[in-house]
């Protein structure tokens, strides 16, 4: 295969979610009480909601500026590229890329739609959360069919609510939702409690696939303030282990053998040692922890190979170690627009990694496993043909899509003047609470 | 090479402190003030020291007994293998499992001593602790000479102290020590901080490695008390991940090239990923970092592979992938007598993983890595034949080590009569509560 002729599905990028969001999908008073685009007097931006303040109206969307500026947090629209908020301006910016088609999480109310959880007036986040669906399903993606996943948010803490959205979304189209890996930080049961017993069965029922992001249950911890920050930019992918771990001893992959879990930006090379030493653990220790309840006849790794998809943003280690993985649960991620994002290189990048591979094998990891994971047939829409790196890059070119690198500002880790330094965890937690402040 | 050939060191195993371990080495207040072991009226034993009771006299040290009781905490001396207090027995152990020499840690103090941190008065903690590591060096160690590799703790609230410490302990011919991995934990500065200077200074001018055990400075979080605790334990070794990042941007490491750390019980196969990944987040977010002002010319995986020591229970997909390592710093550990260790069938397993390796690799891996790391010449007290897997198991065999499981109790992670099921995370928080308050 030639680099140009991959088709490749991003399975985690990030909207920030544009000020007009809920016009079409709300009015009256619900509209009215729907989160809002606040622009400041000192033009700096955030959402407000129930009496919250999300300062970040763009989490790390860093994309398009000069590397030196990665570490800004934009304060402002107009800082972002226009990509992070605008669907055409995304498709450019796939296209030039050489993305196909792409899944997206949300930015202001988290990954896994958190904020909505934390609002006092639940009735109110109910009606709200699923206009936020609906923007994202029928506006976003719908706005360009066979070129993104959607992937909904949900109620979780109203099962009834939960189930009821499922299938409404389902409905839609929609195959893919967002939760909290560890509901415990939102104040629910565990995954391994009962209450989570019609959600398992409403997920199954409709096919639907659990995205899991880093970050939001499970956080990687910072060793200390005084850490340089890339201790922390090094561990957030494999920060998923703890998830991953508590999601794999799931009694319900055994009472739902059709549930599907996407472990979202948490790389793939660790995870061959990972299953190793779960199926080491399981081995020594099933005969006091009556684990074998729970797996019976399988190892812990069987599990992991029937239920969970993975992806990389950039892994050369785990994709030269492919055989020690499911060749059909791994997948690519672009991070498109924060800064783990290798946009818009990502073609020459990706393909450096896969070219020891066979061309059914780079097929699958691509775009075929995610695919048939998602349910998402692209080549509905679009002949493969049209979907390739060449045709994408040529589209781009023709549209005049410009990647110059532009300068953009926002929230520094460092005061202006300020000598340079190694910037530490504890720079980059004062540059959020500071702007948290001004905002 | 064959299995009986190999010579096997163990970088990581661990004592459970005899009762009487003091008595040699203070006399007057001091060893009346010394941490005391204690026999409940209910049979239940415990250290207390300074107004602090440590109920674990084994701190899971279940070497020996029946697999289903690996959960269950000793309470009692007698519950407990002799290998585990009692330095003769322990060689017999060793032997039996074709050991030809151990780093031990301690179990009531803490891997990294962190009870005499704990304690109020530090004037009687130095005293204790110093005791503590005469006892450890001469006593427990020096009874065999070249079959320990001594690793003293440090009272490392008093920089000036340490550094004294690190000169008497050095003067004995003790080369390696442990402290936390993460010092903010015990209210200290955390590594990165000038606090410290005076100690990187010792430890590279008297050539003494440091030893970072996991569990101490970033323990493996839990992800809930209903999650299965098969998933906690999966995800311990991999825990050290957090304090590996942390050190690897630990700018001492340019100031003193000679420093040596040792990630103790952290596994080997997913450090290829690691290093990987903290490449291309150096490569990516230097820009505005500034980590070029440490790492300068280096890749980060340059300088793990020059400082950091690692080591593995059981690791095949590490081994199968140690040219993606630096094959003179990886050990071998044995963990006995934890639950983990694989303790007496340690020389098949382990060569199993090994086989694949040249002659010259698999004496590197089991021993030779270990003797320069930690600058220990077993050699020079035995003769290699003398230390073999065959030459040490035809001791043991002579000397009638018996290795027969036996049944010994101890608090149990279920109620007696409880319905067996999976044994969760709460369930062995509630044991040690329970426990604790017995004592």
């Amino acid at each position: 295969m030639k680099m140009n002729d991959m088709v490749i599905i991003s399975v985690d990028d990030h909207i920030s979610e544009p000020p007009d969001m809920f016009k079409k999908h709300l009015s009256g008073d619900d509209l009215a009480s729907a989160p809002q685009f606040i622009v400041a007097e000192n033009g700096t931006s955030f959402w407000e909601y129930q009496g919250m303040k999300m300062p970040s109206v763009g989490l790390n969307a860093v994309v398009g500026r000069p590397l030196d500026e990665y570490g800004m947090e934009p304060t402002a629209l107009e800082q972002l590229r226009a990509g992070c908020f605008d669907v055409k301006a995304r498709i450019g910016d796939m296209n030039v890329n050489g993305i196909a088609a792409s899944l997206n999480f949300g930015s202001f109310p988290g990954f896994d739609g958190g904020r909505f959880h934390k609002a006092p007036d639940k009735a109110k986040s109910l009606v709200h959360l699923r206009a936020y669906n609906d923007w994202h399903i029928d506006e976003w993606c719908g706005a360009y069919p066979g070129r993104f996943i959607p992937c909904a948010i949900l109620p979780t803490w109203d099962i009834k609510a939960t189930v009821e959205e499922l299938k409404r979304i389902s409905a839609k189209g929609c195959t893919t939702v967002s939760i909290n890996e560890n509901p415990t930080v939102q104040g629910l049961p565990s995954i391994h409690n009962e209450y989570w017993e019609p959600f398992w069965k409403a997920v199954t029922d409709l096919d639907i696939t659990i995205c899991l992001h880093i970050g939001a249950g499970n956080p990687a911890p910072h060793a200390s303030m005084e850490t340089p920050i890339e201790a922390w930019i090094t561990t957030m992918p494999m920060s998923i282990s703890t998830g991953a771990a508590d999601w794999l001893n799931l009694s319900a992959l055994q009472r739902y053998p059709k549930l599907k879990i996407a472990l979202s930006e948490g790389g793939i090379g660790w995870i061959p040692y990972f299953l190793e030493r779960a199926d080491f653990s399981h081995s020594r220790h099933q005969f006091w922890t009556n684990s074998r309840m729970n797996f019976r006849e399988d190892k812990p790794s069987d599990v992991f190979k029937r239920h969970f998809m993975t992806c990389f943003i950039d892994d050369a280690f785990g994709l030269k170690n492919l055989d020690s993985l499911n060749e059909d649960l791994v997948s690519y991620e672009c991070d498109y627009p924060h800064s783990d994002s290798l946009w818009p290189e990502v073609p020459e990048r990706l393909f450096d990694t896969l070219k020891h591979l066979s061309d059914a094998q780079v097929d699958k990891i691509t775009h075929g496993n995610a695919m048939r994971f998602f349910r998402f047939d692209m080549f509905k829409h679009h002949p493969r043909e049209a979907l390739t790196v060449g045709a994408l890059r040529a589209q781009a070119k023709a549209d005049g899509v410009d990647v110059t690198p532009k300068s953009s500002g926002g929230a520094a880790p460092l005061a202006e003047g300020e000598k340079p330094r190694i910037i530490t965890s504890g720079d980059l937690m004062r540059m959020f609470s500071h702007h948290a402040k001004a905002a």
